[in-house]
């Protein structure tokens, strides 16, 4: 946000502990009017006021979504909400009601989706360039949970627990986001899957190796690999879809470039800021050619995509070229763990929802 | 064999076509009397002859493997074979047990077991390098199918016809490879596998498209994926091995490096040549490091290793440090296109033969 | 300075014309009393108040740098200047003398070394990791001056005019960064040189490609590149530098990795965030591995550096483990443009003054 | 010349010690007739004889290259020879004479010519695909000169003795490689240089570090830097050459790929095998695409230019598309040296002769 720099905290409820939040406000330079000490005292109050908050932005523990999320939805107030959106997609349909009854912004923030390379493989996609999507391949894995699992901190423990972290453990955390993506960069939906969902160290307490088949419409095969237990990935997230055409690659830690490899010719790098992007992905940027950008100013691409639909009010939909990640984008995240899991319990493929 | 140079051809039946075979041995060197017209007759009056030659090797197109094979093993003639061995794992035991009988060297000639970085990667995790095996992932994946498959060669005609290809397509040509390479790298069997086989270009009469989940020994887990129908690779097999303590990636499009990703430490990459490699890897090398070996020297190691061998007559097994892919590799990738082909027919796990 | 978070804007000269001056500070959010129309005002003013400025960050086109600093040294305020400093080593030193009567804070924003891997190079040859270093090989190559020339903008006609760059094109321009990075990198200083500079793209008024061969204290030698005419680069700042025991290298545009050539082993690759970096690093670094941080990173790591700097007052020279660019840095950097001039015109080599 | 399949060995003079000559021929298949104790002896009875051989090799040390080539040379017999040719101007020049009475064939084996991706880099700049030719950087870089230098073997001590190596040490050695490349690929000659040699290493006898500035027709400029003493570099050979288009590289470890950076556009990686080579990389090609090939077929394409040269008798300057480095480029490596010293000497710029 700071990034971005079209916001300004002007209110929270930024504990459950009533002495850390006061000093936590105070900080943020937050009004003690303003310093509320639950969601719902906030969500009411702020509802009531002529210069009430335009938005309301949810970064509570994952198994503390729900509640804020409908709390403010209800009293009519925009919500931007972190992945997992919920545990279950009885409370995502519930959530997408809410705000359906009047379209109310709800954005997920689905971070890589503002990378502009990304936007940039999206585009292409869309022009034709890799000709039909035919396979897509995605995968994000991390190392941390290979560091003696006997000593886990704080976040090795929730990660694992089905309580905080929902039905799924790398799946939920990480999965989605792989799924996200191909879904997003190929505006293909996936029909079906088949999961294998794995538990390869023995201390945690849910998955934590996925991989998962997936079937996508138009004819399109694809598969998902995460993973909290790869020494050697920090957050390794990558892509390959295969067209009829040509592949392209996309890598988060080096996201500055696309490279689009074609049938029997050399192979294409784009890079950030240069003349040759597509216009989402120049509208994303900010700094020159050169001069790398990384993953904050991702999420300030992000930040300022809401700012704009913020703006336009009841319009928000229309306001951006490219969509925002929005509910219906936070309920396929739940569905795709609900799915596994059965899925996997099963060994069998299973229908993926269309709502 | 002209880069090994430890062999001399002497005899052979060079086409079933009488003037070519006459014509082509003539221009190979091989003298009148030795240049049959057919491979019964070679075998047969290469057995009577006391300057007989040591080894036959089966270059024939896929299906027609397993008579020349079997005619020089009951002749008690050692064979190199090209892969696929045959195409059915029946033939292929016929053919175990007939070499069997007096342990007759017999080779299966899966390349990219040739390079030195390869032997490395087997050596590094022998040594405990990356820790236990838990995940292997392996792809290779070529695109000349994608090349208006309306004009397919004659290549591309036979590799769909399931008379002269096999039960598979892409996976019997391919596939097969990807498989052997995980199994002689690790060390570790396949015990199950639950394959998906895909027809993604409607003109091919095989697969060209498959994904395998696999099962090893030893609690680790791993996929496979092949396709003559990705385009921008040419001949892109690579594998990334994660172990308990690091991941290991190599590729065949860069054989000379190894790379190793470690734990919360720096990379490493490997290179051919120099000090700090295996005694597997040095042993396979020729060239000084920085003058890059490729395709033909992997070749020329394995030919290289079938001269040790065979110089070394009954002994043949002990001969070598690291072992000839014999006659039960070759098994095993018949077997992988049969267990595949039941698996994914019924979308279920299969167990995969131990003999 | 958004991004590290630790300065207010408080009071600003923001522009010559009175309009745009305050337009531009109430924009910033500045107060009109502290908004001034004048740098001379500012600083006479803020040096009387109670509430002064801390520091004045002039960031005025490259000719117009010394008055200001002048200004506000005068007044005892720290300053923040830009590079290259100024246009001549006379003016250079007058700021030296006058800054140096109370040692005030001064620093010139060599942006390349805040990055987290450029401070990890310098710890590691400190720690010897990389041997004796023997030879350093700079280039940094921007493309924009290809770009029809005759169209060139602004941009383009400042950087060529002697009058607003300075006695050099290229050379003052990014040739002092590359300059800059091989001593902060090596802790070796510049003893004398050998430059050739030349023009390539005919309309440009100065040097637009330089060649400068380089002599450093310990026998150790160095070349540095530096151009506005090389197509395919956008800021292209790279090093190698060669030790007796390994030869490191980094690239600006893939800022995260450092890597270390070592004799006669494998490569290695150290990755910002992971546990096996210098304290340095460490200490100049806030996302996680994985996560990519870019170019506005480094920048906040400098105003990050100038703020902990600042806080310690008079021990502001003792205050970092890292060094701050000061007022001597930037005198150096325009010595390397008077020097190399003097040198390409005789075609000789030139000692580089200590002082 | 065993890949190249086009040669045969028939006679020869394998050491100027008669038992070992002996001994060599006899395992290499040459019959006694023609295995001879000098190299004089062979080219006087060969070209006596009706079956002479078409070409003779001379692969002696570097200082004993002149003999044998003049021996040859006036017997009439075409000669391959290794660089550098020989070790004065003066010699080279008397050779040249004697090979221009007869326009005989010779050919000096620049190696590195043969990779196809370098020829398709001359290809793609005589073609344009650059522009104009502005600056050329190429590198040779090996660590060998590191390795405890109190223990060098043979290979350490001639190449560091002015009477074997010549009177330059890294320059002669591999800087004559560096500057080949240049020439070749850019169809510029050099006009002008100004040498900087270095002794980094203190027990070796001659140059082990250079960086030489190079002038080349039509306002071209280079930098060539080569040295024995770069830790992390094995057959670190790479160039760069800036066009006013475009920016080439290629490197001699990655010899698969040439790497085109173009103005404000995305990069272009250009693969051996594909289709959209140049005809002179694709005729120099024998494995498909994704096959790697390396120095030995580097080599072997040479060696069969060589061979259809010579089949094209009188005219074989006109059977090659690529134009076989002879005789003059033999002159000009030397001439690098001789021009080299004197610049080094005089701290100057030099003319390089034109013939």
């Amino acid at each position: 946000m700071r990034l971005a720099n079209r916001f300004e905290l002007v209110a929270g409820a930024f504990s459950s502990d009533p002495q850390t939040c006061l000093e936590a406000g105070e900080a943020l330079g937050v009004t003690a009017e303003r310093n509320y000490l639950s969601f719902h005292d906030m969500a009411a109050s702020e509802a009531t006021r002529e210069d009430a908050i335009e938005v309301a932005i949810i970064v509570t523990p994952n198994h503390l979504h729900f509640e804020p999320c409908k709390a403010f939805l209800e009293a009519g107030i925009p919500v931007i909400c972190e992945k997992p959106l919920v545990h279950s997609s009885e409370q995502a349909r519930e959530l997408q009601r809410i705000a359906a009854a009047n379209d109310t912004f709800f954005a997920v923030t689905y971070t890589y989706t503002g990378y502009p390379m990304v936007r940039d493989a999206r585009a292409r996609i869309r022009a034709g360039e890799i000709g039909q999507v035919r396979f897509m391949h995605v995968e994000y894995l991390l190392e941390w949970l290979v560091n003696d699992p006997s000593k886990l901190g704080k976040g090795g423990i929730w990660r694992g627990d089905p309580v905080k972290a929902g039905p799924t453990g790398a799946l939920g955390d990480i999965g989605t986001h792989a799924f996200n993506i191909l879904e997003f960069v190929s505006g293909l939906r996936c029909t079906a899957l088949s999961a294998n969902l794995m538990r390869t160290v023995d201390s945690f307490g849910l998955d934590d190796t996925d991989l998962i088949q997936l079937e996508f419409e138009g004819n399109a095969n694809g598969l998902l690999w995460s993973s909290f237990a790869a020494p050697g990935h920090r957050n390794g997230l990558r892509f390959k879809i295969v067209g009829s055409k040509a592949t392209m690659e996309w890598r988060q830690e080096a996201p500055e470039t696309l490279s689009v490899f074609r049938l029997g010719q050399g192979d294409l790098t784009y890079r950030r800021g240069n003349g040759d992007l597509s216009a989402d992905a120049k509208q994303a940027t900010s700094l020159p050619a050169g001069s790398p950008e990384g993953y904050l100013e991702a999420l300030a691409v992000l930040y300022s995509d809401y700012a704009t639909a913020l703006e336009a009010g009841r319009n928000w939909r229309e306001a951006l070229q490219v969509p925002v990640s929005d509910i219906y984008e936070g309920l396929r995240g739940v569905l795709l763990s609900e799915v596994s899991v059965e899925s996997s319990a099963w060994k069998s493929w299973v229908a993926f929802p269309t709502s």
